[in-house]
């Protein structure tokens, strides 16, 4: 059970079933870490909410300046934790038609902070799904509610992964099933470029733009799943878990190098994780 | 607002807000239309619901008895209407992770009756959307809560349509937004396959089988959007709708022939639609 939920501004755990969050999965979230009662990186998954409001056309939604507020509000006092944030179009009156809704319905989760400290230190073993992302170019990048293509991938776990890859249809690694994907061939660090699939995720983001600070070139780099032998080092990055090494990926070991450490303590000093 | 709601057995109009049909649209729903007290085809409903769950590997849903029971107790006395069943995989507690979900959730809700009576009669104004549908051979066929896609479909119809068709990646037509669709080229009559994308209806299936006892030869064909001007009558089909004639394709206007007609009668002689 959340810690803590409030829907449109009040203290309510509950949502009414005609919601097309539920119907359709017709809205978009935010995962949000809290750290001694401030939200993570909130502008940014403010922008790329913004994006995804934009991409789904939804009439009159909260301004960035109210959603700030009651973010803001849930997260005092909590010493970690983590914010899940949900706009849905509200209810839904007539099938499918967006203009049938009433009013974008703005839910803000409160729940526990999870344990991620083993995978961030000694490195995660991460294989490669079955599964194939479809490709939809309308809702690549942005962070809605139709995860069932996650949900199928995450049921395919070997019980010793802590992340499983996904491919898109051209074979090629696209992200992880609950985080984004980098990876290095040399000296260069690379990350799949999101485009027809995936999310782009805030830390990913965040994450290029702490490596050009600190003088590391990294670009977005297609990568087949036949090219995953040639991984040198790479590792998995969310909002939560900041990044997390990849120790083992597809069975086979792999190193943890000190351009990873450097990127992780970088995140750790500019508070923009949560440390351990 | 729903006329009534029902989850898991009790009178409740709302769900938690940690559910995962919100949270990641996992879950399945069917639409079935009321008459006189009597939820129509409820049991190929309930047979098409059967098969989402085994394709989402729901662990230990509620049995066809238990749900029929609570969709009769809230159609009785209904003298038209429509229920929403909708099963979740209850609440989330860990990720996508399916197994960490708590019990499937079971949500029964009565809407009002729609009005059909024009479009069944005179005939439909049916458009092609752009959107093109995404090919995910495991989420395809089955009436799952990732409805996105349609959503965004729907926002893209010109004002005069009454239904739009939907293609696939291979420029080859689905379905319509919110129903089957059904087509002539001489004798024939044809539908298209569902296998990567789009709901195998339960109406379609339906109307398949009358197709066949009233002596009409009807096949799965595949039809390129570039055929459409080749049509010589269709239909559209759905629970609500049961046959919807197309009067005006893609700005074309089309005949409503007497096979048409005789499916129509077929099924409100047979009592497998709400009458006008």
């Amino acid at each position: 059970m959340a810690l803590r939920a409030r829907v449109n501004g009040e203290e309510i755990g509950s949502i009414p079933v005609d919601d097309r969050g539920l119907a359709y999965g017709d809205g978009l979230f935010e995962t949000i870490a809290v750290y001694q009662g401030r939200p993570l990186l909130l502008a940014a998954h403010l922008d790329r909410l913004k994006s995804g409001l934009d991409a789904l056309q939804f009439f009159d939604p909260p301004g960035s300046d109210e959603l700030r507020s009651e973010i803001e509000l849930v997260s005092a006092d909590v010493a970690r934790g983590v914010i899940k944030l949900i706009l849905t179009r509200g209810d839904g009156l007539r099938g499918y038609d967006p203009t049938s809704a009433s009013a974008v319905r703005t839910i803000v989760i409160l729940n526990p902070w999870p344990e991620y400290t083993t995978s961030r230190k000694d490195g995660m073993r991460v294989g490669l799904c079955r599964l194939v992302l479809s490709s939809q170019h309308v809702l690549a990048r942005i962070k809605h509610l139709n995860r069932l293509e996650h949900v199928v991938a995450r049921a395919e776990w070997n019980e010793d992964w802590q992340e499983a890859l996904l491919k898109d249809q051209h074979d090629r690694v696209v992200s992880g099933t609950q985080s984004n994907f980098f990876f290095t061939n040399g000296e260069a660090l690379f990350t799949p470029p999101i485009v027809d699939c995936g999310v782009a995720g805030v830390m990913r983001e965040t994450v290029i733009r702490c490596a050009q600070q600190l003088g590391f070139a990294c670009e977005e780099k297609p990568l087949k799943d036949s090219e995953l032998t040639e991984v040198e080092q790479a590792f998995m990055t969310n909002s939560l878990l900041g990044i997390g090494p990849v120790a083992e990926l597809c069975g086979r070991a792999v190193k943890i190098g000190p351009m990873i450490r450097q990127l992780q303590a970088h995140l750790y000093e500019n508070e923009l994780v949560v440390p351990d």
